[in-house]
């Protein structure tokens, strides 16, 4: 998804000047006074965003002094959070607290109107509904201006500035290894989060039982809500420990395993909260178990989630054909702004369809990733890329220093000891029991086992971010709500901090083998090598390596990297990857191999019509760039024409590859498989190949 | 600046979402009540953002089958607002009128209040204060809410969508053409459009007493108002022109003056209309002339104008210097996010001083293409160049389809056919009293005439576009402005479709030439010229043609060429052209000759500090990567104290050049220019060399 970070807050400067402007047929002294303050407004709007630009701009500078000076101790992200503190203390402390002029109107009517007019002698003024207020919270609602104006709404989280960052996840989640680990990080994530989110909330009920005991609670704080903080806070945001990773060139699986339980988790978590939320028990006696209210929370889980799944898929597949079908590749602008904007109407659809935006968006990343990415053209897969990564950067470090601010700023924390305590040890615990049970099942099926050192790190590397944060600040009217936004601020911090800090020592400590995998191509490369270490999830697959470099010779000792292969890919996964390979691939891009050879012979027509000319270019192994469609329109039936007879008249398509280079007949699979995944920025190559999954397989 | 056009539409959808979530300890089916009103609501305004984009996304699809069938009738803002007429049509006639729950309710007090707390049946709501509106108008505040939905705050304009416009115009304003012609665009920019906008204003005001007369008008029209209907439609906006002048490779010099006038008459426009707002006659004999009130608007137009030129320039050096004296290049992403950040400040920091924020991004805009843009690294440029451009390109469709739109959902439409007959013939005097008059005072002045045919296709260039919409959505309170905004759309329209379609038989009837200036490098290079086709304002420099390639081999006929040079640049410029290039670039940027050399001797300390190394590398014709700063360190102090005798113990720098390639002495100063302005992508050949103007010039 495709929205900025910061040009929301000069709406909110904006949106006040608007006021400005309406003043009719009044007199003009009057008039006067009422623009002179919208525009005493609209600057202190400027200037409360022009202090969040700033913040951004002394980061930005204090990140490259760091990289300059090569300190890894501190992220970006751990710095913006002490900015944003630093700020937060000064406007806590150092400007003066202005009371608002509220107040109450009296009025009988059961609803409330959304555009309310008053009649202030004889002008009419207009306003609009901003929310219900508790009625023990009216004296509190506007404490100080300049706290008020650098406070969000919180839903600005999840339509502006979360969006892009998971989109840029999922766009860079294309990674040799991730596919390979596809099965345990699934795992990781649903289970994981569910098991987490179950424990943390259990253990955490517990506390507010000894809490309600000690006489420390003043207010309810239900089973549920107690769920809801489970799910909130088992959204884990490795983000300092992957920068870390990346820069040392830790191991790639490792790097893989956690990068993708982190984004597909987060997905997880937001689903999950929303169905905490929507359980809603009939009768009078809320907040207790209800069977029927349970099933249906489940199915609104299962609901939103694979409608939000369906929704990413649709547009990225919508957006791959039309840059496969249009000759779009030739105006990389063009290219660029529709690949913005079909990116964006997932978020936008999803919302409209009732899903949830940010998880359509991640999944609509992944599928344009997958897809849409291999039909752009060079300049626009290199402008999408810079264009993503530079709204990622912007809305994370904007979130966490918001998050540094938001500690000072936030007017309704409620801190209570044994409350943090308790979820400082239950997210331990919930952290434990996920990742030390679930690896020990998962490692009954995989070769390549994940190892006690792995554990150790993953269990580390719970981290809690963005994700959490914005989770949490979502809903902050009751007392229960605040006391867990209090809460999580808390943990972000800690552990952005204190995890983030401990990372290189940690890897050490456990003997997690770093500079592994470090072509020396690339170390010679200063630049790239350098850019590699700002890129917080550089979305680049790593050059080939050795192993899959091999492959593609065809010869050598590889069959060390083929079994590794072999093994990781379970059955669901070959038979994803073989549909994938022989259908999706060929109809959405211009690779793999043609439809007219993967399809049976009653849908020539349809295959004929979706796949691309240059599938048969490929098929020749003639590499050379079609300039025009009409011009190519002749050579293609009859290239089609013949490519149809072979499939019919031989034994069929296997056949044909294996007469084709007879040597490496039996690992035909294996070697696309391995070309697929290890040569994904190295297209050229795989293209062309025809995958039939040999049944009689020997893993 | 840097606001990217769209998210502020998902802003409007996230902000009425806010209200779901306050619902505090009331019962759970009233608080499910609302929610689900509020989700209602969420979905709607997904859904009319969706619109906007599937507009965008048809849009740009068009273009692409456009270009791809190389039609040039009508332009891609064109073409956006046919499409926004067409939904314009289908939301006005096909979506059911539904009536507003509004309610005026009484008050005695004599402000309003900027929060509303309304107890509801014991539930309190707030409400924020949205504007006054006129007593008349109360019964039809919210008529249909599909046409309420996608009508958007008018100042949404001016901070979010005009921003990245009008910095991408002035970031592309780097041009070779440009600066030659810089006195005439500022004449045609200030001069013009002042005149324009007087002849505009009392026309209108003749044509508003002759509708007094017939009894055409229903309400008050001001001369003022006429004025401000002269400064708003002042705004010129050839983007159709310029993208045919691009595609064509029509005249460079015709490119220049008119791409320079439409850039720099925006901001005039801006300012101009701003104080006329301001003019404010004393006592109640409103409207009528007030010389002290004329002289305070005068004050302001001078006071707005400068501000915001300092801004701008101020943040501009600051980024300059940034980039100058830390590594950041080597940080692609960090540098682009800084840029970003800093030019977006430029804004808010002009807003919050009271000026301009538009213009001060303007330049801003210019002055990080003439210093910053020096300074960053390759990726960088490439980088911050396509970033803007998608914003550029996103907003500015926006926006025209934004307009197509407006002719039907704004529901104050007041069309007066005496009114706009008379604008039509209003605009037209108007350009032809700036453009001849002003272009035969110029010829005076210019050696390189600007011929006949250039007037009459500047004259037809004279389109209105986003700026004058802008400025006229901007106040729609009164009658007269509901009538100034309702004609300056029908204006917009009929130039944008027309002139727009009739530039091509326009260029051949008044035979100027076409295919200028067309390298054959460049022909060859197919991707690169269909980018340039595609982008509206290609923000590159073409490559150095014949002439200036010459000037930079040092021989051959370039005399004429160099004469061209002389002629076009007046004393003012040679004077600011000398400033900038012995001591602004050296500053700012790593070019230009060394600051020991061009500052007195007393400032040496200074000069030493503010001198990069790379001057000197540079100066030594040494282009060898420095990769250390404190490395290169030692060799600094060494080459600086020899060149400080050289400069001291010689007669001047001018000597020490001219001993280094005798060959050139007399024309050195006008080859620095020529190269500086030619090569400007081609820095390379033009750092280093030190300009003393010789006095003894033959001009």
């Amino acid at each position: 998804m495709a929205v900025p970070a910061l040009p929301l807050l000069l709406l909110v400067a904006g949106g006040l000047r608007a006021a400005e402007r309406s003043g009719g047929s009044s007199s003009a002294m009057e008039e006067l006074a009422t623009e002179k303050e919208a525009e005493e407004s609209h600057r202190q709007d400027s200037v409360s965003l022009l202090t969040f630009i700033l913040l951004l701009t002394l980061t930005i500078l204090t990140i490259w002094l760091f990289k300059h000076r090569r300190v890894r101790f501190l992220h970006e992200t751990g710095l913006a959070m002490i900015y944003g503190l630093i700020v937060g203390v000064i406007l806590r402390y150092g400007t003066p607290s202005t009371s608002g002029h509220d107040k109450p109107f009296g009025c009988s009517q059961d609803r409330p109107f959304t555009t309310l007019l008053v009649n202030v002698s004889g002008k009419f003024f207009e306003y609009t509904l901003k929310g219900e207020i508790s009625p023990g919270k009216i004296h509190n609602v506007e404490q100080n201006d300049m706290l008020r104006k650098v406070t969000f709404d919180p839903e600005v989280f999840f339509n502006i500035l979360l969006p892009p960052i998971i989109f840029h996840a999922g766009y860079s989640l294309k990674k040799r290894h991730f596919f390979r680990n596809l099965g345990s990080i699934l795992a990781y994530a649903f289970l994981g989060t569910a098991v987490s989110c179950f424990i943390i909330g259990n253990l955490m009920y517990g506390v507010v039982k000894l809490m309600k005991l000690m006489g420390q609670l003043s207010d309810k704080f239900y089973y549920t809500d107690c769920l809801l903080f489970g799910a909130i806070i088992s959204a884990t945001d490795p983000v300092t420990v992957l920068a870390i990773f990346n820069e040392l060139h830790a191991d790639v699986d490792l790097y893989a395993l956690l990068f993708g339980e982190s984004v597909l988790n987060d997905a997880v978590a937001i689903v999950l909260s929303s169905s905490i939320v929507a359980y809603q028990p009939t009768g009078e006696n809320t907040h207790a178990f209800d069977a029927a209210a349970f099933f249906k929370s489940v199915g609104i889980f299962l609901g939103i989630f694979s409608g939000s799944f369906m929704m990413g898929a649709v547009t990225g597949v919508v957006t791959a054909l039309v840059t496969k079908f249009t000759k779009l590749h030739c105006f990389p602008l063009l290219e660029t702004a529709l690949f913005f904007l079909m990116s964006w109407s997932t978020f936008l659809l999803a919302e409209a369809c009732g899903f949830t935006g940010v998880v359509a968006v991640l999944f609509c990343g992944i599928t344009q990733a997958h897809y849409t990415y291999n039909n752009l053209s060079v300049e626009s897969r290199s402008r999408t890329k810079q264009l993503f990564e530079v709204l990622h950067f912007l809305a994370e470090n904007f979130i966490f220093s918001y998050m540094g601010l938001a500690l000072f700023t936030f007017q309704k924390h409620i801190f209570s000891p044994i409350f943090i305590i308790g979820a400082f040890i239950a997210i331990f615990l919930g952290r434990a029991a996920h990742i030390y049970p679930l690896s020990f099942l998962l490692n009954l099926g995989r070769r390549h086992k994940i190892s006690w050192n792995f554990q150790h790190m993953m269990m580390f590397s719970g981290l809690r971010g963005a994700m959490a944060f914005a989770l949490a600040i979502r809903d902050t009217a009751t007392y229960s709500h605040q006391m867990m936004f209090s809460t999580t601020l808390l943990i972000v911090f800690f552990t952005v901090w204190i995890v983030g800090g401990g990372t290189t020592p940690m890897l050490s400590w456990l003997n997690i083998r770093v500079g592994d995998h470090v072509p020396s191509v690339e170390e010679m490369n200063e630049s790239r090598w350098l850019y590699f270490r700002v890129g917080v999830d550089p979305d680049q697959d790593p050059p080939p390596t050795n192993d899959s470099f091999q492959v593609l010779q065809g010869d050598g000792p590889d069959s060390e990297s083929r079994n590794r292969t072999k093994q990781e890919s379970a059955w669901l996964f070959r038979l994803w990857y073989s549909f994938d390979h022989n259908y999706l691939k060929p109809i959405l891009t211009h690779s793999g191999p043609p439809l007219t050879t993967t399809l049976p012979s009653w849908c020539s027509l349809i295959a004929r019509c979706l796949t691309s000319p240059q599938v048969y270019d490929n098929q020749e192994q003639l590499r050379e760039e079609d300039s025009d469609f009409i011009l190519n329109d002749g050579d293609l039936t009859v290239t089609y024409g013949d490519t149809t007879i072979t499939a019919n008249g031989s034994s069929g398509p296997h056949t044909a590859t294996t007469s084709l280079d007879g040597r490496r007949t039996k690992s035909s699979s294996e070697e696309a498989l391995e070309r697929d995944l290890g040569a994904a920025d190295h297209e050229v190559t795989s293209r062309g190949t025809r995958l039939v999954f040999p049944l009689e397989d020997n893993a």
